[in-house]
């Protein structure tokens, strides 16, 4: 069986990923290669590490050129995917790395972009309860953001389970520069970057913050609140999410682990790490993997999760991909890699 | 004034940032340089960034060599510090950049190191309240931890001036590989830690958990318990911590503003930056600068304070050779710098 | 056709690598991992990004468990493999990564190993002319060193083609971190290589000196003489080389080019650039690919080529793959990537 | 003594290191800060890392504002500060850190700059032979480009003895992504810089060519030509240069050594390190030590030399301190460390 595919997106760190993850997919055949201002350049010039591509050359982000393929993957300024997405067939599976379609509440979008709502999608994190059945056959999928990839594959295990208290959250989470794009922009320098570590979007305002809530909220059964404070640190990629959580009474570390391990026993992309080793942003490098390990703290009353992801594969990428096998019945691990590039 | 200064452990990494602030202080005249293993050595071969001291010898770590200088800094393995003090005359300035003597509560330290108590000496974190009387004249300093230095300067003005409450506190923090030290480790090796981030000593464990509650504790009045996640980055030097911690009711973000910038308006070396701009470790690299920002998140009720120092200079050395000049009388910033060394 | 597969030293980077992309090949089956202090440790301990590996058990470095396998991969210390490829049985597949059986010249051997000559075996580097059709039904193959590979790749075409001065060739090349291997050295260790430079082993005397010698006169049919300088460069993988040699007079850039252009037309792995675009690391990282460009400086009468490959891939475990699968008849491409992993 | 001095071109990486210097010089009163399209920012909101003079305002680089003061830096894009040092009063020191007047020979200039040439002035690299008696007294100074700093002081010793051919050099320098600027480029993304080297400017068109000719060829008393790649590293400052050249017959070891050891004997900045102790950049960041090595190979018949310096310290605004200091008849080293900031 081969798909055909168009990369929308294509000259940006997460249409890159998608082409560097359909290259190497069985049943994948890529066909139109979209960008915006770099229509007309040679693929090679723009990515140069996606050796088998580097002659393709991009053309422009049009309706024309993205329809007739079988799944158009839209890697897009968020804004501009519902206005294409409306304009392809209802039978083209559209997978939307933006971030336009996956808050389901009208109300928190409008807060925190300040546009009109463009509706949701089903919700491209297949390990969260209930929703690798949604994914099956669907035709319009959104796809998590990487801070709510790596926050809600930390923490929902807990409260899926009944056990953390729904109003003690605090996540703080370090990204790889690559998760702020490839705009260049004086700060994102990496004469900036380089050798050092700084917050951003502290106090709430983080657009990730309603999108993490919608999910633990979900799994919570009754609303979630979290405080989230991500900051930028000196690797272009990978996120290391550190989540805490106080514990219900009577919650005690062997029921803690039993959640979690429970939770991601049958997944394939998903590990808890055996007890005493902790994740590190390396191990998942250009894989679609997330390694989490997690600590009760009887001090503080709080459990403590650490989880890995590479925010372009996992994070973007390879959780699209990921939705996509699934969608179309695919091997869910086609065309992705279980092994990191380390060191 | 001219001050005669032996350092030990010189060939470390705090042994050789209290060199490096040294060869630049108008009052030091440096005289024995100690180290374990490395005695015999020239300098130039272990710190060969400290040009003006290649020359020197090293020679062994003993009483003998560190007695007769005015101040003594030891830069050695915890547990080592005591014996040695011991030893030194009582009019000579100890000023210990180990862990022994940081700890008041013999419990706290027994539990966390498994060895009996040295005691205690005045805390050299000049910045929190009254301790800079404790280091006029003092004649036995302990250097805080870099952790504590950074935890505490982040979170006191809020727990001096009420605002806090003691039980959800929150702090995760990102260190340079310094911090762990010049000893060859495998997990330390370049190949591991360039481009990526790992936490470790999860869950309550690490000892400097019961130096920065201690801290928080006599600011407050009261038993403050922390939850304290700390991370390795990618980078020599610095440390981003991000402190939060619940806000007591009624109190606003203009309270809790005016306490961080009255708490800090007289100091020389901590400063609130202004609304709207966050601290970057690359900031304070190789000074002696604490640089705080600080967010109210109604949503969450707390308040999130981003702090960032040199784990070298004002985490170990430069707070060490400040509170020497407070404890001798010298101008309090001789021989420190007030800027980094960016980008 | 399913080959099973050994593969010894697998603690270390060379040997992880080599499992990654075994853990990728269609016709690998992995069979002994084997170890010398790390013998009984999982291998997820070791190796943590190899996921789909992680609950394997290493074993010793013995020909007891190395043999019975269609193909034993070697990444030893130099001086081991030839006492164990001794014993192996002669229909076994035996790939060194280490440099026993490199060098066809005993006494260059000698010269700069001070060890008896252990015999070389057929050299590893399809691209070199004549040296793909050696490697076919080989039993015993020798992994070039990664500078050797970059550097013969950059240049062989140029001396193949009689087109450059035999005796003044210059290389200087910057090699990742990795390349120095997962032994802790102090020097070695991220606050030391993070944000710096520095040169090693100048003037002669690096062991990989008669290894580019060797294969660059091959080509030359007369004997070369290089000047080579090998640097360390603050990231994990990667190799770039800058090799530059006098032009023989009245060759020009057109020819120049096309020697290049021509003698690489053919292979998967090895690609000239498009005139004006030049290499960079990042292209290949985790990849088999080798980027060129050249440049003719009429100023100089010198042609200046870059190459870069990944060491651990192309440069190490890669190139050992790409030999075994032209030995065994396979798809020369099998397991291997053409796409880096970037950003 | 108090200087009092202006700085255009404050919100760059050279106008912000200049400023980091001055602020630590003992006889120095920062006057005027300039910028151009910043102008009427805070300085702490640009050059965060400056502390001391976070709360000045820029104001506009115009002959007004610069007009005044004893000294004034000039740190612009090459072409503007020919016609601003023309309107400065002839009793200013007027030093130009931008390449306008490097270049003795007009037609080198316009080759490679494409515009009219503006003259030459004192050229600010005392170490030089004869260069610092012409600085003294001097009224307008040109500050060096970074690589011809380090490739000067690594090969001027070998010319200046008539040890080496004038017609076989070949220089490959790394340097960190300072030297590029601070104007946002996506390929000086951090993304794209961390992990990986890439060469640029290959094949003799880099600008500083004809700069280090210049000043070789000065040194050797004839016409010497240089083969010069740069590449780009991953780290934020330092250059490492490796820079070889044939020997003349009957040159051996003891007379290279000799003629570099006597060059720099009685230099303040400069320093040949002991036999088998190399350089590495981060022996010299934030100082303005050049730091150097040599090695002679028989076997190619080269001399080999590695040198390292802070492209922004003794690259750019060390040098400029230091040549501004002789000019004004201070002590050489007010305002300048010799200590770097390691690790």
């Amino acid at each position: 069986m081969t798909i055909s595919v168009a990369v929308s997106g294509a000259s940006g760190y997460a249409g890159g990923e998608v082409l560097r993850l359909l290259a190497g997919h069985p049943d994948a055949e890529i066909g139109a290669i979209t960008a915006h201002s770099n229509a007309g350049s040679r693929l090679g010039g723009l990515q140069p590490h996606l050796h088998a591509l580097a002659d393709r050359i991009l053309v422009d982000t049009t309706v024309e050129n993205l329809a007739g393929h079988d799944v158009v993957f839209l890697a897009l300024p968020h804004g501009a995917s519902a206005e294409i997405a409306a304009q392809l067939s209802a039978d083209t599976l559209v997978i939307d790395a933006g971030a336009d379609h996956r808050l389901t509440d009208p109300a928190a979008w409008e807060k925190f972009y300040g546009s009109p709502h463009a509706g949701s999608w089903p919700y491209g994190l297949p390990e969260l309860p209930g929703h690798r059945e949604k994914l099956r056959g669907a035709k319009r999928i959104a796809v998590p953001g990487c801070y709510p990839t790596s926050s809600l594959l930390a923490l929902t295990p807990g409260f899926a389970a009944g056990l953390l208290e729904p109003d003690d959250v605090v996540i703080v989470a370090a990204s790889g520069t690559s998760g702020a794009g490839k705009a260049a922009k004086p700060h994102l320098l990496g004469s900036e970057v380089m050798g050092g570590m700084s917050p951003y979007g502290v106090g709430g305002g983080h657009r990730h913050t309603p999108e993490i809530e919608q999910g633990l909220s979900a799994a919570a059964g009754e609303q979630v609140s979290i405080s989230f404070t991500p900051t930028l640190a000196p690797m272009a990629r990978g996120i290391l999410t550190t989540a805490t959580a106080k514990v219900r009474p009577g919650v005690d570390a062997a029921a803690l682990r039993a959640a979690w391990e429970t939770a991601y026993a049958d997944e394939p992309f998903v590990r808890v790490l055996p007890e005493g080793q902790w994740p590190a942003t390396k191990m998942v490098v250009g894989s679609n993997y997330a390694a989490l390990q997690l600590a009760y703290d009887p001090h503080a009353g709080r459990v403590i999760v650490s989880a890995v992801i590479d925010n372009l594969t996992k994070g973007t990428a390879g959780g699209a991909v990921q939705s996509m096998n699934i969608a179309l019945g695919l091997d869910e691990g086609a065309g992705l890699t279980l092994q990191g590039v380390a060191p």
